[in-house]
């Protein structure tokens, strides 16, 4: 095909709408973002993390009894085959980054279930904090931690990582970013998982290979320089010579401007309540005012020297401050956006699984034509 | 999003061109399939395995110092990590699919290797077929054989599995099968791969992804049941009546009809050109003969009971006739689909890398907006 009476080549599928969805709307614009009917600012601090994940496959929010049913299964599946806690041991003496691991073993999951796509929905979701606790700590030559049948999901995962109970406000802290990132339109990861199901696959692959494409820069980010930028500024008043510095010398600030949002991204400011609350709960405001400080500043500087370009916080910034609180180390982070975005991954499974169909675009060819075979000795 | 001043909604997104490529171009008004420049008749079965990936990989035919100092890499990355093997054991025993312990393993490749594309490709495409031979014949209570340095890809794979050399003619319908299905534009496998690598992401992840797409029904297909078929009718004489019957019943008939290829499909008769000659080494054409009796008849037929559609035959009919000439059972169909397809999808992640962006497409929200939030107590 050539240009002109064809149809145009959008190689990164720019404007192209290639779903309909209930699960989450994204407008750059006037920075909204809608999860499965409501605002991220409305959903975001309030649920459990497991109500989040039970609204976006069902439609609603579940009843206590679904509640009690839902967590039930969860606890059951929580536990990670042998295959993949041996596989994961044999990873972790070759120090492959986590992100790898969390494929690898997630690629093994369903070993032991049915071919039943709610079953593997539920033990992805279940397992993808066991997995990454576990090879944590065996990275760092410590015991994996067994989960917990008498704690909720968010204060699983904490618990196998660190090996001691999070405090309320640290849950509380981890469900609201879980929520939070849990889905955000067809973003690579997502739309990688529909790709994959749509050929009528299954779950497992699906999200092995969205955690494929998260792993990618470009995607799941890197949330750790937008941090590191705040501990080198180290105080409030180093933060303006700092970033201006920074800014003559054409550097770009991490954390700061996103594709989608040409406003404030409207995770910023749930991540940053979620974050203050916590650090309150804790007893040491420093680091928060500090980041406020610098968000400030920086939103500022970028205004004068990128006049036009509307450069605001995205949620990479937060993120940071939220899960440095939270004790994670800074590998630790894309790994953890797995285990929220998981739970969105599955629901457009769902969805793509009941309303789609094979995902099969087109290409342009524009190689050679013609060519003739030459036999190896007369090449 | 709603529809009407806003972009239409492309759920296969059919007739959008999401990439340029040079690898492959189908046009499936004419039944013309071009492989980096040659038509799949003149490259199908003349050119070895090993050429067909270099072709699509570097652009151009290798020369004798190129393939073999290709070759030489491929033999000394087609052994197993330890850490693979030991996963296939352990997934054998629990009667795992072909393609899943064909995902599971190939997720674990990057062990031992450096970060570069590169090596990631070769080793990937050298150790497919090491793949699929152990767990075949550990899934049988076998021991696994070790690849053998003597032997070029498509010899290796057959004498891995059969735990016996093969005939020239066996190696030589082998490898136009691999040639013949090695790339087929952005179909569901590869364009998961490229959506997958356009994060930044790495080969092996990306490959990962395209085989779990590639396990799907509507994409590596069915090729076991068009042979059945031909099993069930057994006698050329037989074939008008049981084809008739079965139309009449109103069933589909397998291995006949394309989405893409409105003629026949060009695949089909390289395939049956290698099937023939291989038949004809091994001195009994009575299958082959059977086969071209009842793709005779089931062509007439379906124009008399679908005027107008011109369904033909398509890859999978000939596939499987070829395939099961080589002694392969049908669970063993899908994954040699992979070891030459994977060919075709790390040509695509080397494009993607080297011209392609962040694929990214919009969907259309459908759901609820301005939802409120209820306390557990309260729903």
């Amino acid at each position: 095909m050539q240009n002109g009476t064809n149809p145009p080549i959008t190689p990164g599928l720019e404007g192209v709408v290639a779903a309909e969805t209930r699960l989450s709307s994204v407008n750059g614009q006037i920075g909204e973002l809608i999860i499965a009917g409501f605002a991220v600012e409305e959903l975001g601090n309030k649920a459990t993390f497991e109500e989040t994940a039970y609204l976006l496959w069902y439609g609603h929010l579940p009843d206590r009894h679904e509640l009690l049913d839902f967590k039930a299964r969860l606890v059951t599946l929580r536990t990670l085959p042998p295959a993949t806690l041996h596989l994961l041991k044999v990873v972790a003496t070759q120090k492959v980054p986590a992100m790898d691991a969390l494929r690898m073993a997630a690629g093994t999951l369903n070993l032991g279930l049915s071919n039943s796509h709610e079953e593997a929905a539920l033990a992805l979701t279940a397992r993808l904090p066991t997995i990454v606790a576990a090879y944590w700590r065996l990275l760092h030559g410590q015991e994996a931690i067994e989960p917990d049948p008498t704690l909720d999901h968010a204060a699983n995962y904490l618990t196998m990582l660190n090996g001691k109970r999070p405090s309320a406000s640290q849950v509380r802290g981890l469900e609201t970013y879980l929520n939070t990132v849990v889905d955000h339109g067809l973003n690579a990861s997502t739309f990688a998982a529909r790709v994959i199901i749509s050929t009528q696959s299954d779950v497992v692959s699906a999200v092995v290979g969205a955690i494929g494409a998260l792993k990618g820069p470009l995607h799941g980010g890197a949330p750790g320089p937008a941090l590191d930028m705040v501990f080198e500024i180290g105080s409030a008043d180093r933060a303006e010579s700092y970033l201006r510095a920074k800014l003559e010398r054409g550097e770009r600030l991490m954390g700061f401007g996103h594709r989608v949002y040409k406003v404030r991204d409207p995770r910023a400011e749930v991540l940053a309540q979620a974050a203050a609350q916590m650090f309150q709960a804790g007893g040491d405001m420093t680091l928060y005012e500090l980041v406020k400080a610098v968000e400030g500043t920086a939103v500022s500087l970028l205004a004068e020297y990128k006049p036009g370009r509307n450069l605001q916080t995205n949620v990479e910034f937060y993120t940071a401050l939220l899960l440095h609180g939270l004790g994670l180390e800074t590998d630790l982070f894309t790994p953890t956006f797995a285990i929220g975005r998981v739970a969105g991954w599955i629901a457009h499974c769902f969805e793509q699984v009941k309303y789609g169909r094979l995902i099969r675009p087109q290409s342009a060819y524009v190689g050679e034509r013609d060519r003739q075979w030459l036999p190896l000795q007369e090449r």
